[in-house]
């Protein structure tokens, strides 16, 4: 019999149909067996009554068992009905079970909160619970929703190397990869090089990249390895333009995002993010003077999530952009607004920077001055160079941290929330003391 | 005045408006100077008139210059009309040219057609060139595509990591990363053993991923660094239904892409590929009997190219599925068939395997069994295992190569022409020995 997806029993109630799934939970009352029997689209609660054939292979079961099940659609009667819960008045009377696959006993119940670590250890297993469940399938759509956005602003996505020559950066610590003959490569800390180089023949790029950060720091923002949405655009007339790219992408995302998983916003208690009627933009000078704090070259994260909370009560959003950062304290390719103050931004959400971005310099000359300013050789940016030797328009654009949007979304406490596979300083899949490798 | 895109022109007949882009072609006749202007939409010819104020920046322009033009929309004289050419039956009256951005001396002119290393050594200037536009705006048409119809096929999106604990697949030469505290990471060779964790968790889970193979080769189809669009599903009955499922996605991709480029494959003289009632199905023993040739254990690149030919000719197919390599020549997550038979499968493209795939073991204590009769060791294993301890479903997957699709889509000679990047034994951005870093 061909299989029906759980979410779809509704349109056979009365009649015999296959499922297959994983049994979430099983309680065995002697007489009768309960399921919640659990596939892709959903739950389905399953009963076993005395007689039915199933009764031994029910008795068998055990949680997380693979299963397929035979057995006719009902409706509950009414006072067990659950309103609002996918399948919440139909149940299904279970008539055969074939066990397809088995499972060991569990490490604890799926759906128990338990520490970090530990949920990382068991990541294969964790991973099946409703929260990571919910944060997993949010983030393939912000993904999704964040490229088919500018997919319809016009940019061509590419794929962006993730070994790279140098440290193009210079500043974030690098990871270093044995390449062939001796010679070494680097992880990329940023596709930012890559993007500039494909303005020059698409005028407008994107791209999704893995990007990869050796420094030594244990914060709850940080990961070793992460996902960016990097775009970058041509013919702008100052950082402004991208700064209103971004903020209609975002924008996009997080309606599509509140429309899909209505009941994950709701499931987990967060609310759906305000978009209020425009991000509010402040100069850092004017973020700190709001603060009343002294102004200082960067905000501090306490500095973040106050200034959100200033947008959140004045603006009904929960973003809110920083601009005029010094230049100095911006990469090297930052074009510089005067002498000090830079056309660089950063997209705060909810008390954290999820975005930076900035108007770059396009000028070649210019460009090979910076270079030197900062202390680096323009040999080491030949190839990079090229972009701009022979012809780059005016152009910005913003790299937005994939996990980092995600853990916000949902008010993750951590980033590695966001990771379905995080690795950080002691941790590859497993904590690096425990592991076999 | 607001820029208009070149090709939105044809709707401002008769008025004034200002275009961004390239000087892709400049032709200085004297009292006359004619234009190709290029930008993100399209080319259109320009022409300074003797007494034009534009006439200075037009002489002093050169090709790749980026330029602000401010003209009238003209309907050129009937003899001059290209047709079937955008643009090509209108011109713009330059009346004001604004230079943004200037461009040195060019290596060779744009569209030249040179030796792939010089190609490549300069690839952020050819890059721009028709051919290569073509090819990238193709591949970005694939990979959406790709993934549009997998998400309509009811597969979840998850970010595969580039950095592993291990050399998962046994075999592949591998990268290796300087990690934390004197560790060894790798780069991953495959998102596989991932892709298989979420089907305990999603059923049906794809990743577009970057791999890494540090094998010290240089055939025509070789990339140090690729891009993959693998994914996985369960609850299947056997490898049929990941073929199925394979068929339908690469069928939803060319129709996509033949549609969206027709200009392309006309102007690269490359046929659409050819799709048939239906791709194909030969055992290898029997693509080998078709052929006339001994049996083997794999195919050699002349029989996968023979066998395509016939599967053009008799099934007007330029794909064709192989099936029952032996097992021992499949990973090791290969479910078998028989004793010596597999569940794998590959999938040839005018002449080249494009796509790998099979049912995978779903049994712990097999996939245990078989890993020691690999002569690795089930430690080692021992986070992926935890997918299988605890209930996992029959399943199968696959894996695309971006670069090899791209390459036999457009007929081109060498994958890395597919690769916007490419890097290979002796190259990364330029070639190793000529690198500044």
């Amino acid at each position: 019999m061909e299989r029906v997806l759980i979410r779809d029993l509704k349109a056979h109630v009365g009649k015999e149909v296959t499922i297959a799934g994983w049994v979430d939970v099983r309680r065995d009352q002697g007489k009768m067996v309960f399921f919640d029997f659990r596939d892709r689209s959903g739950m389905v609660q399953g009963v076993v009554l005395p007689k039915s054939e199933a009764v031994d292979a029910a008795k068998e079961t055990r949680h997380e068992y693979v299963v397929s099940v035979t057995g006719k659609v009902n409706v509950r009667p009414q006072k067990n009905v659950q309103a609002g819960k996918l399948n919440g008045d139909i149940e299904l009377e279970v008539l055969r079970i074939e066990i397809l696959s088995r499972a060991q006993e569990l490490p604890f119940e799926k759906d128990t909160d338990i520490n970090i670590d530990t949920r990382f250890d068991y990541r294969p297993f964790t991973l099946r619970s409703q929260r990571d469940h919910d944060i997993f399938k949010v983030q393939a759509t912000v993904v999704d929703a964040y490229r088919q956005s500018l997919i319809a602003q016009d940019f061509t996505e590419f794929q962006a190397p993730s070994l790279v020559g140098g440290d193009a950066e210079g500043g974030a610590a690098v990871f270093k990869v044995d390449y062939f003959n001796d010679r070494t490569a680097y992880l990329a800390t940023s596709p930012q090089l890559y993007k500039q180089i494909m303005v020059g023949a698409f005028e407008r790029a994107f791209t999704v990249a893995r990007i990869f950060r050796a420094e030594k720091s244990a914060t709850t923002r940080h990961l070793s390895e992460a996902t960016c949405v990097d775009f970058e655009m041509g013919f702008i007339s100052d950082e402004r333009e991208v700064m209103a790219t971004l903020e209609r992408t975002i924008r996009d995302v997080v309606e599509t995002v509140a429309k899909k998983h209505a009941d994950v916003f709701e499931r987990m208690g967060v609310p759906v993010p305000a978009l209020g009627d425009k991000f509010p933009v402040l100069t850092l000078r004017e973020a700190h003077e709001k603060l009343g704090v002294t102004p200082e070259d960067d905000m501090t994260p306490e500095h973040e999530r106050n200034i959100c909370e200033w947008a959140l009560k004045e603006h009904g959003s929960d973003f809110v952009f920083i601009t005029r950062f010094p230049t100095n304290a911006r990469a090297f390719y930052t074009m510089a607004e005067d002498g000090t103050l830079s056309r660089g931004f950063d997209l705060l959400f909810r008390g954290l920077e999820i975005n930076s971005g900035a108007q770059r310099i396009h000028n070649y000359d210019e460009m090979v001055a910076r270079i030197k300013e900062r202390g680096m050789d323009p040999d080491k940016f030949q190839f990079y160079l090229q972009a701009f030797k022979y012809g780059i328009p005016p152009h910005g654009g913003c790299s937005t941290g994939i996990e980092r949007f995600t853990m916000k979304m949902l008010n993750l406490g951590n980033a590695k929330e966001a990771s379905a596979f995080p690795r950080d300083m002691n941790r590859i899949d497993l904590l690096l003391s425990q592991e076999g490798a």
